[in-house]
């Protein structure tokens, strides 16, 4: 691929970064609480647009309702103050977990009163959305069991799904429904969205305007995710990603910090569902979704960044033709030396020339790090919280 | 469940023993030859009447098309030998593997003649189905390919797609096609059929006869098989099973060996489906696939259905209405003493009550060993292994 | 095995509970709160006594050191009161993760003061000990890193070696040392005790009086534990358990409640150790640590000791003649049976003799149901909660 | 690192080739048979050495003694005309699993014939290693037991640590006995020696002449290896590799075929050790155990080699003081940076300069393709093969 072909390409991928990986996140063993951490949406827009400032790649921010739009605030003005900066405000993210009533699940719970909650939850969603000009709704369910016998599983599927559908009719036409899938954690039994299979199937239930959204850390041990993203791709019902690595489980790390080549092979084969089997992939969503519990949050959402790009312009630097006909020959060597050529191609120059071309520093890290940024906002952030008297930290038991 | 109910339900529980299970398998590291194991589809008969003689539950045999009718064979009479045994012949199992021709893959395979190969033994399983009276064709794939790059995702899964809607086309109106999957092995990349959501879609696309088949071996560490099971069952689209166990990978060990829990789970759910949703689960097919390697054959598959019967009738003494109860009113432990309670009630009398009335000595495996049958057949096919001067052994390298 | 000797077995089979067990715990995505819930070590003490007052096999309670001795409190007038309730001070628990300069590990961490702070903590831990009669240190580090390159393994080795080296100079003569090892959870790229390999490793180069703890939810899937509990007995290296079930990762799920057969097999391999090979295992501390996020606390607790009893007199019913004359004749379906056959016995019987032996009720939980425990402590707690104006919910971001 | 020390280590660099790998082997689903697979030691001899020809870093070859030595030959001779192609025999590998008394295992069997059949076994390998040469016994056994009850786990334990601290007093002084480890297949239950922890154990018990060998596959998913290398380093307790990659079970893949950076971790663990912790690091031997069921034999292997010196070669590069000073700062991304710029490095050049220095050609991959090797020994070999009347093809049952 040639540098003009590579530079259009980069410059069509947009990355959204999540307004919770700019907040003091961690595990159920507590939180390691960052100065410089935000906490109303205003400080995340901030960070978001921090992000935005060195990558040129991030010109949107995916909200989560409950934690971002407290009672009272003017979502308007919100998405009007974002703009201002630079930043949309991205995919609207329901909250059905958190809340005391959603104990044994949302819309599958067998209380009625969590059922409605959730729907009202959905409202205000809808309405955040209209008023913010969002035009994703981006739908995970921590809806589950931690026991055999707990519920009934056939019972609970009925109730998303007629959920699911309800929902789907009360989306504007320009919207998309994504639907998350998740093996484990919190549920511990089992989960109602299991696994792509059943988010597909959920979603073609809903309607048209459903998909799957692919998050790279959700899946078993082994499972190969560019099997599953070429074949939803195929099917049509790809609606976006959202970006992390992990070792084990859910561990929600930097994109690529574990395994490299597995997120370029990603890549490739949404380059090859778009330029070998002419599939439109101009529509799917690349969204972060990563828990930064040691890294500082503004840092590791750009370290992100700058990853994916290098790992999809390596994968756009794979000879194509090379590679069909090394497939079509069996010549297993040769069409491995295609991916892996790519793979290690120093592509740190290309990068380098792209942002020059957009007006960026060379290196976003290092732009950032020597910027005042953090030190400004963790002086800053540091009184708002000494002020309100809440340390943000939490204790296992 | 009173008595007559739990003996209606045994009574209608039907397990198919397949043919392979009753020859010499073994792992990649070797083979251990058993005297007794059969090695045509004469001596497969003899064993799987012999199981259906001491567990009365048995009265068809899968069979693999290469392996169990040779060129020049006439499957009708074997089909009518079979009968007069009291052995209907059950799954039909076309081999898409073992030739040569099959390296890259059989209908995906980058080879258009492996692909021809594949339809011309399509041909020859549809015939050996007409000749038999076998309804059922039951279709596992190994295909897949090793490394990274090696082909095209998507262009295998569209040849797939397009062999089995042509198939599909050629069944008889009472035919039904079983789509298996499998996450790897043989394949150790990517497998073409990978998981259950890719079976479920290759058959959506396939037809209306085309269902997906579980083989409770074939799933990532972790996955939680009565969901999916529920899944498929309130989709409709739940084929059979394939019966086995495992604590790693595909192990094919006796189901129930090591995780008998989870078999009864699987039971309970279906219950749960036709008497709690009323879903028709009286088309499903039950039918083992193991590899003993070290048991002897046909006691490991009398054990096996003596194990599956225990824990079915254990599924069937679930107090449905307690769990109801408890699962409405979320009280976990409660629920889990329904199933807990069902699991460890002891089922050998009400078993022994069931065969009793059926004819049948109280213990199977018992009835198995005290009779002749495996100093008979181990003399008898000792001499003709020795006749053959084929030992059946086989080495890694 | 006869009653008496069974009764014997099960006299001497303790269980300590766990004080973080009896508070609110729940996920990263939040707790959910239980008017119940524990929150000072008196209530943490009260609640134990309820679950010995129906069990009479958990006379003693492990403890958090960080948790449940404050600052300026009198250890040895805690232990005075718990004793007063029929409760002897368990295993010591020092916390090394939850203060904020544990950021990067505590006597691994690249920060001296944090190893330091751990070395402060220990000499507490200690003295609780010395002032509540403890013989028990327990240890658990979340040590670990989270990316790759983050810090030297081998460093960190070397220095959480030395620090239980100079711990174990510590000890009182007659106190032991657990090692407990975890692969993954706080930390998601390298854990420091990640198996029991390095545990045991560690525990050798701390000195005699150190064993290994196994928490049989700190494996990978498919691990076969009861064959390192094999390992380490024949080792003289098995100091204790934390019993809990999981289904995915460490899910902290009541014993026995996914994967019961896997627990009698642990059973019976320390019955096995100890009648056939001659082992000593008296010294083994059966502990829980389970996290219940949705049962209530005290009954989920009870559910998991009774369980645990059920599945122990299980396996003490396994006939070991019979098993060892099948293991000589490599009869392995009879040696399967003889482990089924005992796994499947109704045990109810025998238990609640036993329990009418000791004047305990017949069945625990609903001992604990009727009476007016749950209700009085709600009550109670809910108004000390709301005095001291603390929801203790957490929330995510 | 300058080119002068980077080539020195280079030049230290030596892998050794496995005699089975130049056979063919396949899955217990069938081999695909190769013209130009090897059958005998000296068409394997040939193969190593072409291997060497063109990498010019795999001088010797390790073996097979049940498959390589058939009774009757004359080891030293072998040995000796190995030697004049320039390839030394190396690691003693005996077989414990494929003859039919391995039934139940080997030294672990209740047979006491197989434990007497595989003390015959070890003389003969004893003798083979002092004909050729050879120093190194390499030990894997396939031990274990497909189900639960099936044998008496810690009476299995002890007969292979009697055997091991038999085997070890029979050592010459300077021989090395490795021992090696694996979670299941073909045991599927339990296997004697299943991770590092038991290795580690029995070694110890053996001896000080015995050691670990860590084959990258055989671990459970997720299992951080580099940690388990870096803790055994600092034990003195690594004996050596077997390299290849895997992406689900033991799948015997290419060296860095599915997770390259996971490799250049295990080259960068070693190299710290030595560098930063002083330890020894001279002694490992690196070995490759792979069975390429579709590639061609002699090019997988030089794949490999040419795979392993690119991945140790970027391990090299990584900057040590900067990692250093990260680590101490707690600076994560700047240490994630060390490892992710040396592993993106272009070593393509130096690699060819290296080769340039030792007179081998730039490309061996290339190198092997271009001379009519392949051609040659598949012409030879079919009509050998032809002769002989054997095609070497398998069949599942």
């Amino acid at each position: 691929m040639d540098q003009d072909s590579l530079f259009t390409k980069l410059n069509a991928f947009k990355i959204e970064t999540p307004s919770w990986g700019y907040a003091d996140t961690g595990t159920r063993f507590g939180k390691f609480i960052q100065p410089a951490a935000a906490k109303t949406i205003e400080e995340k827009i901030e960070d978001a647009a921090e992000v935005q400032r060195v990558t040129g790649a991030c010109p949107s921010m995916a909200v989560h309702v409950q934690w971002d739009f407290p009672d009272g605030c003017d979502p308007s003005q919100i998405a009007k103050n974002a703009s201002e900066r630079g930043i949309r405000i991205g995919a609207i993210n329901p909250n059905f977990f958190q809340d005391q009533i959603y104990k044994f699940g949302s819309v599958c719970s067998p209380w009625p009163d969590a059922r409605t909650h959730a729907d009202l939850h959905m409202e205000r969603c809808l309405d955040v959305a209209a008023q913010t000009g969002s035009k994703t709704l981006s739908l995970w369910f921590a809806d589950g069991t931690n026991y055999p016998g707990q519920d009934d599983l056939i019972g609970r599927k009925r109730l998303l799904q007629e959920s699911l559908r309800r929902w789907h009719g009360q989306l504007e036409m320009d919207m998309t429904m994504l639907v998350e899938y998740k093996p484990f954690e919190p549920a511990f039994y089992h989960t109602d969205i299991a696994d792509w299979g059943m988010a597909y199937t959920f979603a073609k239930h809903a309607g048209p305007q459903a998909k799957v959204l692919v998050d790279t850390g959700h899946h078993f041990q082994g499972v190969n995710i560019e099997h599953i993203v070429a074949f939803l791709l195929d099917e049509g019902m790809l609606g976006g990603f959202h970006f992390n690595d992990r070792k084990y489980a859910d561990d929600d790390l930097t994109l690529g910090s574990i395994d490299p080549y597995a997120i370029f092979r990603i890549f490739l084969a949404i380059r090859m569902a778009e330029e070998r089997h002419g599939l439109d992939t101009s529509k799917i969503e690349y969204m972060i979704d990563q828990s930064h519990n040691l890294k500082p949050k503004v840092e590791a959402m750009i370290q992100t960044v700058a990853t994916a790009q290098e790992l999809f312009a390596k994968a756009c630097l794979v000879d194509l033709d090379d590679l069909t006909s090394s497939q079509i020959a069996a010549d297993i060597v040769e069409a491995e030396t295609c991916l892996k050529s790519a793979f290690f191609t120093d592509v740190s120059d290309v990068l380098r020339n792209w942002r020059n071309t957009h007006g960026l520093a060379p290196n976003p890290i290092a732009a950032h790090r020597s910027s005042d940024y953090m030190s400004r906002i963790s002086v800053e952030r540091s009184a708002r919280r000494a002020e309100s008297g809440q340390s943000g930290e939490s204790s296992y038991a």
